[in-house]
């Protein structure tokens, strides 16, 4: 049978997502605790392979598993194999059409930008820190250029290998609450490095290093070298994974708790 | 000439802030990198000495140094010898009469509990995890009987070396946002463990384990072993302290960024 898991986790202690040989990942300690509830070996599948850094407040995944386990084994019995930064925070069981990865409608991240005259300790690796200020304004009108279906070469990583560089991207917000900047972009899917790439064009024309309209240049261009800098992995959240109602998954947003009160 | 410098960290990376000999503390780490600045051995106080894992939005300490240096050289200077989870946030010229320990007004200290069925993994040692329901009402009566001047013998850790248990507590207030409960008090001092004494008979309360009233019953008791468990480290924050206005130091109160929206 298969099974969907909902998973938190702070992407400051892993070298990103995806199994690797030589360094820890979250999918392999996820897997590992997972096969031992299963008392097999079993892999999943995730939704986003996010980056080294890169957190998650509700990363979907799923797995297939022959052995039956209660759901709150899949919960309890996984967390207690998992290391604090890492956490199981649903389980549910899926028809067999189900895929994390393909059946996502879209998928929501929220970059978090600290505007502050000194770096932060508390949530260090939690926060892209930006000590110069910045227009929000300017951020504001510079991110309607983006929004809807573009072929978004400019703003995906030279490595990138996805073959159609064509997304749809449905929001793209700014807002802030003090000293913090929230970008909240929703989309039918990401190129690598996409969300980091719009988050460091925007992020230089907040900082007046460019006009406003040069997200849309950038657009234009189609040519990645002709682009901002790639924004720093902390500060990022993969926030949603939006799946067709059938599979019955919760639609409430999980924002990373982190503001200003 | 004095300086004072206000300061952010994170205590789960630190064995508290006293000076020890074989562990790291926030202290040592913050005198070794002003040292450095200053070009001098160079000592600090603090208002408050936190315990292991105890963190701090905003620290005050001061110093005495014979060497001039531009303000900004006690901020950004410092804040490049200090590890990540350690930040001057301002440095301020102050009048030889000020300490900052024994200048000190009042202190305020913020506990936050994440009441959620699974653990937090984005902000693992910076809550305190409580999978059970807790009922607000009931921590808010309870908290009733601990406002003003009271022998707090029974909210102070044995070890304790305060010569007077008396303190006087100004301000303790329960609140929530979704699933975060936040403990605020204000009083003129604290003794050893006393926030996270109060804090652990105050979830005791909110669990149901015990009646309203216990609060006061276990203050009269004035017997530590009669009361309930010391909460843990994690999750508590020193969030401000206060000066005669005179010293000219900011009144913000710099409240921990953690929160649910």
């Amino acid at each position: 049978m298969r099974i969907a898991l909902g998973v938190e986790y702070n992407g400051s202690h892993f070298s990103g997502w995806q199994r690797q040989t030589n360094a820890k990942s979250v999918q392999q300690t996820l897997e590992q605790a997972i096969s031992k509830v299963a008392d097999a070996m079993t892999f999943v599948q995730a939704a986003g392979r996010t980056d080294t850094g890169v957190h998650a407040t509700e990363q979907v995944v799923h797995f297939d598993c022959d052995n039956t386990r209660e759901l709150k084994a899949w919960i309890m019995g996984v967390n207690s194999y998992l290391p604090n930064s890492v956490s199981v925070l649903w389980a549910k069981h899926v028809d067999e059409q189900f895929h994390a990865r393909f059946s996502a409608k879209s998928r929501r991240y929220r970059y978090v930008i600290y505007q502050h005259a000194t770096r932060p300790a508390l949530l260090d690796g939690l926060l892209t820190w930006q000590y110069a200020n910045i227009d929000l304004g300017k951020m504001q009108n510079a991110a309607k250029h983006l929004v809807g279906t573009h072929d978004f070469t400019s703003y995906r990583a030279v490595a990138c290998q996805a073959k159609d560089p064509t997304r749809t991207v449905y929001e793209l917000n700014l807002s802030q609450r003090n000293e913090f900047i929230f970008m909240d972009i929703r989309a039918n899917g990401f190129l690598h490095h996409m969300v980091r790439n719009i988050a460091g064009v925007l992020i230089s024309i907040g900082k007046n290093e460019q006009h406003e309209d040069w997200t849309l240049e950038v657009l234009e261009n189609c040519d990645r070298t002709l682009g901002g800098i790639t924004a720093p992995a902390a500060g990022l959240y993969l926030v949603k994974v939006q799946y067709d109602e059938k599979y019955g998954l919760n639609e409430k947003i999980r924002w990373p708790a982190i503001t200003a009160i």
